[in-house]
């Protein structure tokens, strides 16, 4: 018996293609490709040019590894940001969400992951002779280690410490304590041990 | 104070694109995006690729308005297929659903939707006329009008059967009932009412 899906090869081949994207199983990519077809060409060439964009177009900022379309990026070029204060995170997306702070006033360094030998992650494939070269240039004054609070990120920031502590800069991180709105009866251990031992005066 | 979301202009706009999809959020969007970045660019050229491929490649077949890169559809075209049997169907994923049980040796016909007079979707919208034409032209046996079991669908069967009443044709409908492996307890009034009204002999 011959079936159906075999010959609408397009369809297939874009469901496919959505079915290796993070998040979006075999019944979403069918739901999308079915969106995707009943919409406007438009539509389609303005995802598919999008896609493509993203690639072509965005890059790592040479200074501070941050993505970005122009490099220097806009934050390392911006005269008014505090080029001594560099805060150093893991990822593009938490340099996002630093920023969405708006307090901020320093520039940033992104590492591009952490440091993990058992996924053959080495310090090498990390961003961290950069870092050092910008600390050595004489210009950083602070570098605010602000990694993920986990056991990969910890074990990363205590590497980079060991290389900063020869160089002439202060090395500080995030405070960690109690979620602020959280409740106590549900704070985990580890919450509880980091707000007991950095206790401070009221 | 300047922020980084907007001098990465690509990636905002993959951001958005993805937001139009049915069923992404603007998190999935971000991480969507990020994946993109991330993975090869010929990952993003496949998808990109596969996106407007099934806006350029796909169309309907002309007899039963299928999805199909050729016309006619693999199913209308296949000599094998009992033409004397028409399965009356709403959507093209409804015909995947009732082709992938393997059980229908006949060929299919898609109405593109039910009548819906709210929304603006009138009988003429359909491809009722096409439909109408497939059975005067006298090949036709059997036409099974496998509409959604809802209101619309019912409706849209009825006025349907209306126009086949003329013509030399027999008209069925799949049966209705419990759906099998679900438990009496939870079954809906309206499931109750039609396994009741459709008691048969064992």
């Amino acid at each position: 018996m011959t079936t159906n899906r075999g010959p609408i090869e397009s369809l297939a081949r874009l469901r496919e293609q959505f079915e290796k994207l993070p998040g979006i199983g075999p019944r979403s990519a069918e739901r999308l490709a079915f969106h995707i077809l009943r919409e406007p060409r438009d539509f389609a060439a303005a995802l598919s040019r999008a896609v493509l964009d993203v690639k072509d177009k965005v890059k790592h900022c040479r200074t501070c590894f941050n993505l970005t379309e122009n490099d220097p990026c806009s934050i390392c070029a911006d005269p008014h940001r505090e080029h001594g204060e560099v805060w150093v995170v893991e990822q593009p997306q938490d340099l996002l969400v630093l920023e969405a702070t708006g307090l901020i006033r320093g520039t940033y360094h992104v590492l591009m992951g952490h440091i993990a030998p058992l996924d053959g992650i080495e310090p090498e494939d990390l961003t961290i002779d950069a870092l050092l070269e910008r600390v050595r240039s004489g210009s950083v004054r602070e570098v605010v280690l602000a990694l993920n609070p986990t056991l990969d990120g910890d074990g990363t920031a205590l590497h980079i410490q060991s290389l900063l502590k020869e160089l002439d800069v202060s090395v500080t991180r995030p405070s960690r304590g109690l979620a602020v709105g959280s409740q106590l009866e549900y704070a985990t251990v580890s919450m509880l041990d980091a707000a007991i031992r950095g206790r401070s005066a009221m």
